[in-house]
């Protein structure tokens, strides 16, 4: 393969052996490996059952956003699944060992996975990857968002917790399916509404819907992801004194909000254009101020 | 590691570059991996978002029951999931390769996956392994069984097919969580319920209920998978004489029935002793002649 300046820099793997604890054989916690050979086992039960939990990490000019956060909400994620609790702290050092050893780039984005291992070995699979992210520029600038049926209720997250909604699972098909199926309606992505009316979650992202002095997002406890990027907004926005918090919010008070957003430590704030057929006002000075607080360029 | 008589035989590993068309460098459909040595990138799709499909066969004294049926509803599912069409003559070929290259053992587990494949390059990674089942023996002779909300309605496979119930996917972290839940509540599996109040299947296999002359198990149509087990038995019963079929059962239906079991390929007909603090009649010559029609040994 010849090298241009167009090329893409290489992307960088490191994998966790001792991200639930040290590794028995005396090895050290974590250590870069070859992201193009192959490193997984087929009877790793991420592969043959999904039963994992990730998180992904957005890294601006080198410096990774919310890494706290985002290690604190998988180590809710490991409980809701009853995996071995993650050591923070080493996984933490082992982000920061991927940046290192990666390119200098504008945009990274950093998957942290943690599996809960092989077939009847007990010891979970971490690894970390590290590879330049998707161009989003055309995607903060506003988005068509299709809304899609959930299935559940609000409710289930305290009624039924083997349903595992608000936990970041490696079984994503239906999110997967789901993003499919907002860009066969002509949409960029798509906002999961639950059976009693209230709007949840996308696939990918945290909504955060402005209405009049006020700045909402989904309760946590209606079975969603508590949201990295929507905590850090919805602080600085509480500072600047507006009214900021959760509340359940059906289709039509995001449809005749004052704007929405979906929320990711990637793209960071997308503002939505077009709830279906619905259009909503899109202030774009807003969503570059929200880009630089999660930036932390503000 | 020194060998002894009580060894367990080694798992066979078989990788299928063909299953979606000829592998483009020219080499073989499928050839035969070693399962101790890594064989997934960590950007495969089955890996970072359990974007893939499968079909757990069982192997009696070296025969795989229900290839076909196994391989169709593969074929099903693939389709739900808007996965290429994957070739069911090369993954046959396969499976029985896979039978082949391990040791004669009375009861062999056969896991063919698909997944969509590593980011970015369009072509399913397709696998089989091979490997001796569990000791299912006291599983078959009853099992108390919990019932769990599976928090969908039985209209979602109509409504809202990015839901892809009824398709048989890597994504089964859920399954995975209601078996635990299943257990802590002192029983050996669960049955899920959806929130319309009819019984749906288990989160590994299918429900089968005798209810005077007749035997029913739930509608595909309300979302559950197609059974292949169930499909031989119902055939069989209604050639000799019962009524044999479909039909939306309650909690109450099934409790109480003159009996109940769940269906699997490997561990075959499970008589329900309890569902959930409810006995149920159980009819081990029955439970034995479901056995010798599903092994073909009838």
């Amino acid at each position: 393969m010849t090298s241009s300046s167009t090329d893409t820099p290489a992307p960088v793997l490191v994998l966790v052996p001792g991200a639930a604890g040290a590794p028995a054989d005396g090895s050290a916690p974590f250590q870069l490996a070859d992201p193009a050979v192959a490193q997984l086992s087929v009877t790793d039960l991420v592969v043959t059952r999904g039963d994992g939990i990730f998180e992904t990490i957005g890294a601006f000019d080198g410096t990774p956003i919310n890494v706290g956060p985002h290690l604190a909400r998988l180590a809710r994620s490991a409980s809701l699944l009853e995996l071995p609790a993650p050591d923070q702290e080493v996984i933490a050092a082992a982000v920061y060992a991927a940046i290192e050893a990666h390119a200098d780039v504008p945009e990274l984005t950093i998957r942290v996975m943690y599996s809960r291992g092989i077939e009847g070995e007990d010891t979970p699979t971490c690894w970390i990857d590290a590879h330049v992210s998707a161009d989003w520029a055309p995607y903060r600038t506003g988005i068509r968002v299709a809304s899609l049926d959930r299935g559940l209720s609000t409710t289930v997250f305290d009624e039924s917790p083997w349903l595992l909604q608000g936990a970041k699972t490696l079984s994503y098909a239906v999110n997967m399916a789901a993003v499919r199926e907002a860009k066969r309606r002509g949409a960029q992505d798509a906002l999961f509404v639950a059976t009693d009316g209230y709007v949840l979650e996308g696939p990918t992202s945290t909504l955060l819907v402005h209405r009049g002095d006020a700045f909402l997002t989904t309760p946590v406890s209606a079975g969603v992801l508590p949201g990295t990027c929507v905590n850090t907004l919805l602080a600085a926005l509480q500072d600047e004194g507006y009214e900021a918090g959760e509340e359940l919010m059906s289709l039509q008070d995001v449809a005749t909000s004052d704007g929405a957003w979906l929320l990711s430590s990637t793209r960071l704030a997308a503002p939505i254009t077009h709830l279906d057929d619905t259009e909503l006002p899109v202030d774009l000075g807003l969503t570059a101020r929200f880009e630089d607080l999660l930036t932390g360029r503000a």
